[in-house]
C-alpha cells in the first residue's frame, strides 16, 4: 500500500472506524487521485526533513519570535523542490493543494509565501513591461521582497477615494510620492511591516499639466535590500499585533514627497512619457473586463480553498474527540460517546458535510482558475464569459465560504468544551486565523454584491425569453426561470427531499425568486419611490440581493460536488458522497425555509417536516462514518496542532503530555513572594 | 451635573449625537439610578489612582505577566473601599453592577476575584461547619487563596463519575485523597494553577467498611501559604494558555494518596465520625432542593450579567467606528458614513437591542438572585419554588446571553472589517473571552436541558387546566395554553407585529406549541417507539427540547424589560426604550418564523413580510440614535481598550498613536541579517 495510505494506529477511535459503511482509503484515492496524494506526500517529507517546520510547541511565541519562523519558513519553501512554482503548474489542482497544504503547516507563513512568490511578481508581470522584468527574476529568486499597497487606512474597499499621489516632475524625469495625512498611509500590506523591500503602490497620477489621471500602480522601493534601513522619505512600519496571523508582517508605509524614477511606473496600460505626456495604451475594454476580473479571481478562488483547509482541520479535531469523549449514559449502563447525542450530531456532522463540500468545490474551482489564467495568459480574448462567471463565482463563494468555516470552527470550539478552550486544542488559532478570510480580499458584504449586481442584470432577458449561457453552466438554468418559478413543493416523503436533485430544483426556484423579487424591489424604488439607484441599491441588500447572492452560489457548489458524486463507481463511495452532499445540501435549505413559504412554494408543515427529519437522520446516518470521513480529509498528525485530534484518539495522554511539558507548569512563579505584600497594598 | 453625566468630547461624532431622539442624560439616569451611576463613578476614581488598572498597552503580554498583573489586581481590589463587599450588598443591584464593571476592568481579573473572595468562602460557608470558619476569615482577609474542584479531565457535565477517592483511615484518623490516574486530575480549577493554597475538593468518601458514600467536599491544603511549594503527595500544576481569560491560572491537581484530617471534610450535612461510622444529617429534601439549586445559580446570573458587559463594550466600538468610517456614497456627492448603509445598520442595530436588553435583563436577574440568597440565608423555606425558577432561568438564560453575545462580538469584529482585526480594536480580547461563557458553569447544549426538562413537566398539569404560579411569573401564562394555542395570526401590519404587547403574544404561542410538541415527541418516543426514557429524551432534543427552552428565556426576557419601558415618564425615553424592545423582539422571533408555519399559526406570507418590515424600519428609525444609546451604556474610555471606540470618535489618531507607540514599530529588525541566508537555505 503507498505510504499516503498507511493504516492509523489502532487505539480507541478503532470502535468506529470498525463501523465505516466504506474503505476510506478508496474515498480518498476516488476524491484526490494518486497524482495528488503523491505531491501532497512529497512536501510532508519535505517538510519534515526541517525542524523549522514542525517546532511549534502549544504556547504562543512572541510576536517578533513567530514573524522570524514566518519569514525564515517562507524563504526555505521557495526552494523546496516538492513545492516549487514549476512542479505546481504540472498540474491544474496542484496550486489549490498547495495552498492547503501550507494552511495546514503555518497560516502565516503561506500568506506570506504567496505574496512574495505568487502574488507580487505576478502583479509585476500583469501590470510592467520589459523594463520591470529584472524585479520579476529578483522576486521569483527571493533577492528582492515585496508587497501590494492599495488599501489606506481611511480607505479600502472604496479603492477610488484612494489618496496618496504621485505628481510627474518633467524636470527630473521622476514621480513625486507623497502621503498628505495619516489617513492615506498605506496599510495592511503583507510584509511591509518588517520584510519588504519593495512594493506596488497605488496612486492618483497628476500630470505636469495638473489632471489627475486616478489610480495607476508604481513600483516602489522602501527599503535597501542590504541594509534594511527605510530610504529618506519612507515612514515604514509594522501594524503590531492582530487577532490572528500574526507570523505575517502587515505594514503602513507614508511617503513624504519620496522621489522614484519615472521607469517605475508600471505601464502596461498607460505611461507618462519623459515630456509629461500620459499616454493610455489601445485596448479593446469589454473584452479585457471579463478577463481582468477573472484574473483578480485567484486570490479569493485560494480563499476558499484555505476555509476548507481550516475545516477539515477543525472537523477532525472535534469529531475524533467527540468519538473519544465519553459522558453520561442510560441508567446502569456504561457511560457513551458524546458522538451518540443526537445534540452532538446536529452540532458537528452537518459541518463535517460542510468540509468535504468545501474540500470538494474548491479544488474544482482551483483548477478552473488555473486553467483560465493559463488561457488568458495565452492571448485568448475568448475568456471574457468565463472571466466574468469566476468572478461572480469567487465573489460570492469567497464570503460563503468564510462564513462557514468561522461558524463550523466556533462550533468545534464549543463542542470540544473545557478542553476545546485550551490553546493545546489548536480551536482558537483556527478561529483567530479563518476570521480574517472574511475581511481580506474584499470584505465579504460588500463583495458579495459583485455577485449579485451580476445576477440582476439577466432578469429582463429571463423576461424576454432569451437563453443564458455561460462557461461553468452557474446561472444557465436561469433561462427556465419563468417555469422554474411556477413550481410547488410537492414531495411525498423526507426521503425526496433530501435527494441531491430535489435540493437543486428548491434551489433553482429560490434563486429566481429572490432574482425576480429583488429586481422588482429595485424597480418599485427607483421607478415609483423615485430613489436615486445608489439608495435603491442600498435598500435593495437585506432580505434580498444578499441571499440571492447566497442561494446562487450554494446552488451552483452542490451541483458541482453533485457531479463528483455521480462518477463515483464504487457502490459504498457513491453512497456515502450522497449523503454528504444531500445533508449539506438539506441543512443550508432549512436558513431559507421562511421564503418558501413567502414565495407562496410551500404552505403547511410538510416541507419543514421533511427538511427536520432529513437532517437528523443523515446526521445519525453518518456519525458511525464521521470518523473514517475525518480520516481521509485530515492532515497528517504533526500538522493537525491539537491535543484532541490525533489519528491515535489519545486524547487524556496528549493532554497530559501537553500540560507536562510546558515550562514552568509545575514550579512556583517567581513572583511568589510578592502576593502577600500586595493584599494590603492599598 | 454630576460628574457621572460629563458631556463627551466634541469631535466626529457630534453629527449623530445631536440628531439623537432622547436626552442620553436622562435615560441613563432613568436606566440606572443616581445611586448606582455612583456607586459605578467611585470605583472608575478609585481604579484611576492605581497605574495597574490602566497599564496595558495594545500588546498581548508574555503569559507570566498576565498572570501577574490579574494577580496583583485580584488582590489590590479587595481592599478597595467602593468595592468592597460590604458596600457590594448595601443595594441588592450592586453585586451585578460589580462584577460588569471588574469585566470591563480586565475580565480574569474579575474571575479571580469572585473565585476568591466570593466562591470559595461562601462554599465554604454553605458546605461546612464553625470548624471551618477560620478559612472564611483567611480567605475573606486574604491570607489564604481558595480554588474549587469538582471537574476532572475525564468528566466535567456527569458529576457523578468523578473517579477521585476520599478514604477514611480510621488509625490516623485522616482522609487519604487519591487520583488513581490522569483523567481522574482536576483540572479547570480557578487560582489552582499558580496561587491558590487551598481549594475545595470533591471525591468519592469511602469509609472502612469499603461503602462508597458518594461525592463529598473535602478542604485541602495544596500549597504552603508560606514558601508556596505543594505538599508532598500534591501534584499540582498549571493548564498553560487558553483560548482567553489567561491572566487566570487554571490549574490541575493530582494526589498520590494525600492524608489530610478528618475534620477537613466539609461536613453541613453528612460526616464521618472518628471511628468511621458515616453520619448524615436530617434535613427536608423537598424544600432543600429548591432552595439549593437557586443558590447554585449564582454564577450563571453572573455570567449574563458578563455578557451584557461584553455586548456594550462591544457595540460600542463598533457603533462608533460605523458613525465615523466613510465608504462610498451617492454619484457625485460625499462619502457617507457605513452606518447609513442598510446592510450596516442590519448587521450592527438588532446586537445593538441585545446590548441593552441584556444589560436591563441582567441587572433584574442579579438583584432578584441577591434578595434570594439574602431570604434564604435567613432560612427561609418558602424560597424553593423561587430557586427552582432561578434554576431554569438561569439554565437557559446564561447559555442564550453567551450565544447572542458570542454572535454580538463577531458580528461588530467583522463589521469593522480590516482595522477591527486588529489587536488595537479590542474585539478578538472580546470574542476570546466571551467564549468562556459558552462553557463553563456548565456547557450551554447540557445546561439548558435542565430549563426544558423542568418545562416538560408542566404538560401533564396544562392538560389538566391546573393553574401555574410561579413567584417570577416566567411559567404563568402556561396556565392558558391551550387557548393560546388556538391563537391565529392576525395582526394587519408590520406595525402591530411590532407592539412589545403583541410579540410576547407570539413568543407565548413559540412556547405552548414548542411545550406540546416535546410532550408528545418523548410520550411517542417512549410509549410507542418503547425508547428508555435516557434515549427518548435524547432524541426529542433537536428542533424540540433546545428550542423550547430558547423561547422561553426570550419571552421572559421580553416580558421583564418590556416592564422597564412601560415604567417610563420621559416620552421620548419610553419611545426609544419601546423601539429597542420591537427590535429585540422582532429580529429574535425572525429565527423561529417556519415553527409559526409548521404548527399552523401562520400560513401565508404576511407574517414573514411584516417582521422583515419592521425589522429594516426599526434598524433605520435607530440609527440616528444609535451613537447616543452607546453614550449611555459605554465603558469610561480607558475601559474600552480600543482604539476604534473611543468617546471622542477620532479614529484615525488612535490608530496613528497605537501604531507609533508599539516597541520597534519602525524599527529594523534585529535577524534582517539573516533574511539573506534563509533564502538558499536547503
Amino acid at each position: 500500500m503507498a505510504e499516503y495510505l498507511k493504516d492509523f494506529p489502532s487505539g480507541p477511535l478503532d470502535q468506529y472506524r470498525k463501523r465505516a459503511s466504506f474503505d476510506w482509503k478508496k474515498l480518498k484515492l476516488y476524491l484526490y487521485s494518486e497524482e495528488i496524494l503523491q505531491y501532497q506526500h512529497n512536501a510532508y517529507q519535505e517538510f519534515l526533513r526541517h525542524p523549522i517546520f514542525y517546532s511549534e510547541s502549544y504556547q504562543t511565541r512572541p510576536l517578533d519570535e513567530q514573524r522570524k519562523i514566518a519569514a525564515k519558513q517562507t524563504m526555505i519553501l521557495n526552494n523546496m523542490e516538492s513545492l516549487s512554482v514549476a512542479n505546481a503548474f504540472a498540474n491544474s489542482h496542484f496550486p489549490i493543494i498547495k495552498i492547503k497544504l501550507l494552511m495546514h503547516l503555518n497560516p502565516s507563513t503561506a500568506v506570506k509565501n504567496s505574496i512574495s512568490f505568487a502574488m507580487f511578481p505576478s502583479v509585476v508581470q500583469s501590470l510592467g513591461t520589459e523594463r520591470h522584468n529584472h524585479y520579476l527574476k529578483a522576486s521569483l529568486g527571493g533577492d528582492i521582497i515585496g508587497a501590494y499597497c492599495l488599501t489606506e487606512f481611511g480607505h479600502g474597499s472604496n479603492a477610488k477615494s484612494i489618496q496618496t499621489v504621485a505628481t510627474y516632475d518633467r524636470d527630473t524625469k521622476e514621480f513625486i510620492l507623497n502621503s498628505p495625512c495619516f489617513e492615506a498611509a498605506k496599510c495592511w500590506a503583507g510584509n511591509l511591516g518588517q520584510t519588504a523591500t519593495h512594493t506596488v503602490v497605488y496612486a492618483q497620477l497628476i500630470t505636469p499639466d495638473g489632471v489627475n489621471h486616478s489610480l495607476h500602480p508604481f513600483l516602489v522601493n522602501v527599503r535597501d535590500p542590504n541594509t534594511y534601513l527605510p530610504y529618506p522619505g519612507v515612514i515604514v512600519g509594522d501594524m503590531g499585533e492582530k487577532i490572528g496571523l500574526n507570523g505575517v508582517d502587515n505594514g503602513f508605509v507614508m511617503f513624504n514627497n519620496y522621489r522614484i524614477p519615472r521607469t517605475q511606473l508600471l505601464n502596461k496600460t498607460a505611461d507618462v512619457a519623459e515630456d509629461g505626456t500620459y499616454v493610455a495604451r489601445l485596448r479593446d475594454p469589454s473584452k479585457r473586463y471579463g478577463a481582468s476580473l477573472g484574473a483578480l479571481s485567484v486570490g479569493r478562488v485560494m480563499i476558499v480553498g484555505i476555509c476548507a483547509a481550516y475545516a477539515s482541520q477543525a472537523l477532525t479535531i472535534a469529531i475524533r474527540y467527540a468519538a473519544i469523549r465519553k459522558q453520561f449514559g442510560p441508567e446502569g449502563e456504561e457511560e457513551i460517546s458524546i458522538l451518540e447525542y443526537q445534540s452532538h450530531q446536529h452540532r458537528l456532522i452537518p459541518y463535517l458535510s460542510v468540509a468535504y463540500v468545501l474540500d470538494l468545490f474548491s479544488n474544482y474551482l482551483g483548477a478552473v482558475q488555473i486553467e483560465f489564467i493559463t488561457e488568458a495568459m495565452t492571448g485568448n480574448d475568448n475568456t471574457a464569459d468565463l472571466g466574468l462567471e469566476l468572478h461572480a463565482i469567487s465573489s460570492s463563494g469567497k464570503p460563503l465560504a468564510g462564513w462557514l468555516v468561522r461558524d463550523a470552527v466556533q462550533e468545534c470550539r464549543e463542542a470540544c468544551a473545557g478542553h476545546g478552550y485550551l490553546k493545546a486544542s489548536g480551536l482558537g488559532d483556527l478561529r483567530n486565523n479563518n476570521d480574517a478570510n472574511c475581511t481580506y480580499e474584499g470584505e465579504n458584504h460588500i463583495l458579495i454584491q459583485q455577485t449579485s449586481n451580476w445576477l440582476l442584470k439577466f432578469w429582463p432577458a429571463v423576461m424576454k425569453g432569451e437563453k443564458i449561457d455561460f462557461p461553468l453552466k452557474s446561472v444557465n438554468f436561469l433561462t427556465n426561470a419563468q417555469e422554474i418559478l411556477r413550481r410547488k413543493f410537492n414531495f411525498n416523503s423526507f426521503e425526496d427531499v433530501m435527494e441531491p436533485k430535489n435540493i437543486l430544483d428548491m434551489y433553482q426556484w429560490l434563486v429566481c425568486f429572490l432574482l425576480r423579487a429583488s429586481f422588482e424591489k429595485y424597480e418599485t424604488l427607483t421607478k415609483v419611490e423615485k430613489l436615486d439607484p445608489f439608495w435603491a441599491k442600498n435598500e435593495s441588500q437585506v432580505f434580498y440581493l444578499k441571499n440571492l447572492a447566497i442561494v446562487y452560489i450554494q446552488h451552483f457548489i452542490i451541483q458541482r460536488v453533485y457531479l463528483t458524486v455521480l462518477n463515483a463507481q464504487d457502490a459504498n463511495i457513491k453512497n456515502i458522497l450522497t449523503k454528504i452532499v444531500s445533508l449539506y445540501g438539506v441543512w443550508t435549505l432549512e436558513k431559507y425555509l421562511t421564503i418558501f413559504y413567502q414565495g407562496g412554494y410551500a404552505s403547511d408543515s410538510r416541507l419543514i417536516n421533511f427538511i427536520q427529519t432529513a437532517i437528523l437522520t443523515l446526521c445519525k446516518d453518518l456519525k458511525d462514518d464521521a470518523v473514517a470521513l475525518v480520516d481521509v480529509i485530515a492532515p497528517p498528525d504533526f500538522l493537525i496542532k491539537s491535543v484532541l485530534g490525533q489519528s491515535d484518539g489519545m486524547v487524556y495522554k496528549h493532554l497530559q503530555n501537553a500540560m507536562f511539558e510546558t515550562p514552568g507548569a509545575m514550579s512556583r512563579v517567581n513572583w511568589w513572594k510578592d502576593i502577600k505584600s500586595w493584599k494590603s497594598k492599598l
